[in-house]
């Protein structure tokens, strides 16, 4: 169990295809069980794992005061780690049970939302084949692509509180873009937009899927279920973003900006400037990111 | 129902105290039911809904392939609107039976992460009554917060990754920092950190807290549960969180730079810069923004 809040990450840097380390804020599951019952996965930076149990079960209104808390504690038995048990006292112990008798939850199992219900790697590596490059792109087109999504954004410019999701070709051309105020609704709203008309095919979408936020687990498990193989972000991404892309053979490119981004997964669909052909020498480096988890 | 991605809010400009009406990305809870059952509750800006309840069904793993949705579509039996109803064909219907027989859930009821699982404002407000204000901050010092924040973000520095959640006394002290990859877990860290400190104490905490992220209903929720009676965010705030603020007398600051924040909601916690008294000259205004929702 890794418990330190950021992580070295294998990057390369382009333009000019520098290979060099990048700290990535560290993203893992963290288990909340009340009074031996599973209450809610979070995915989250460890550390503090305690306070967040406690504080989750106050502002999600398990506790209502404070002295209904008797302890928060890591769950030594857990061979897995991060897992924190927290034990009520007063009225929340029977509140909790009567509670937990009709909403019986397996978080792990159903998945049914990307913050609290994430299955495990593992699981979402069953469903999803890793994908193989079946296209490229030229880090001078992708670098273009934040400000013509910004331009296509009529709601962000006026709130500034819309996240965005754009798919675009390989040439640059936007597809289809979507706005919430939640980045995995945005996504969740493009990929339903491609079921719904009959445009997601059974294998790999040769399209890029960029988001204006930064690039966590959801958002790659989001798209590799879809069949997207290229997820480029303005911002920053996760540690469990770049081992899940990595693995699932996942193009990921973070910080993207007019002049430069980076890139943390399967460079090989990104034609390096110079050459306009993929950048396959680098493979090996951004490769061993994965074995950083 | 509002369909309109976004809304008018009124606003206080400091400094100066000019009033305004400004745009604010509206954020709705959105139900999705499958097959009749209910699946999932996010929080979403209105439009694309059946986009969004298509695609999420598909990334989280309820459908596996595109044929195995039959339809999406609006529930116009819901007075209340925002529900979205999920039909399956194919090996989906009998999958996702099995998988609800195991784990019925009610995610009105249990509310067990901000997320998808938050309850109704008006279940939130049978909790947390509207809280007086007790204390006042200098609009000189708020807008100081955010530089404060930032130098005291070990990790944010290095990774751009992680969100903060810190408390300020009214005199500027920092006194509690955490970070996460969520937004949500930093403020639930924090909470929980005074929680098991015996620092929560039953009425309102007299600081103030201020997020390094925009401000969504969620986290007002989760401040208003921990007695907090000032939230101040960084980036902007969506129409549910200047809504549910204005409704539980929490005073809500948004875009704070370090020459200019808005006040969204409950300005008598902040001094004006001319005078160093609440600014209550100006309550009646941003009182409004309540009615619009």
């Amino acid at each position: 169990m890794n418990s330190k809040p950021t992580r070295t990450a294998n990057i390369i840097r382009q333009p000019g295809g520098v290979e060099a380390t990048d700290q990535v804020a560290v993203e893992e599951p963290l288990e909340i069980r009340v009074d031996d019952e599973p209450l809610a996965v979070t995915m989250r930076t460890p550390g503090h794992d305690e306070e967040l149990a406690a504080g989750f079960c106050l502002t999600e209104g398990i506790i209502v005061e404070p002295d209904e808390l008797e302890r928060a504690e890591p769950c030594t038995l857990a061979d897995y780690g991060n897992v924190v048990l927290v034990t009520l006292a007063g009225e929340a112990r029977e509140r909790q049970r009567q509670r937990a008798a009709i909403t019986r939850r397996d978080f792990y199992m159903t998945s049914s939302c990307g913050l609290c219900g994430t299955t495990s790697i593992d699981r979402l590596a069953r469903r999803v084949p890793p994908s193989q490059p079946t296209f490229a792109i030229s880090g001078k087109v992708l670098i273009q692509l934040p400000a013509i999504m910004s331009a296509a954004q009529e709601s962000f410019a006026r709130t500034g509180g819309l996240h965005a999701a754009a798919l675009f070709t390989p040439a640059g051309e936007l597809r289809l873009l979507r706005e919430d105020v939640g980045r995995h609704n945005a996504v969740d709203k493009l990929i339903g937009a491609l079921l719904l008309s009959g445009q997601l095919p059974c294998g790999q979408l040769p399209w890029v899927l960029l988001v204006s936020s930064r690039a966590s687990f959801e958002l790659v498990q989001k798209a590799a279920m879809a069949g997207i193989g290229f997820l480029a972000a303005v911002g920053a991404p996760t540690s469990l973003a770049v081992d899940t892309a990595q693995r699932f053979g996942m193009t990921l490119a973070g910080f993207l900006r007019e002049d430069r981004f980076n890139i943390y997964a399967h460079p090989e669909r990104i034609c390096t400037d110079e050459s306009e052909t993929p950048a396959k020498e680098h493979q090996k480096s951004v490769a061993t990111n994965a074995s950083g988890s």
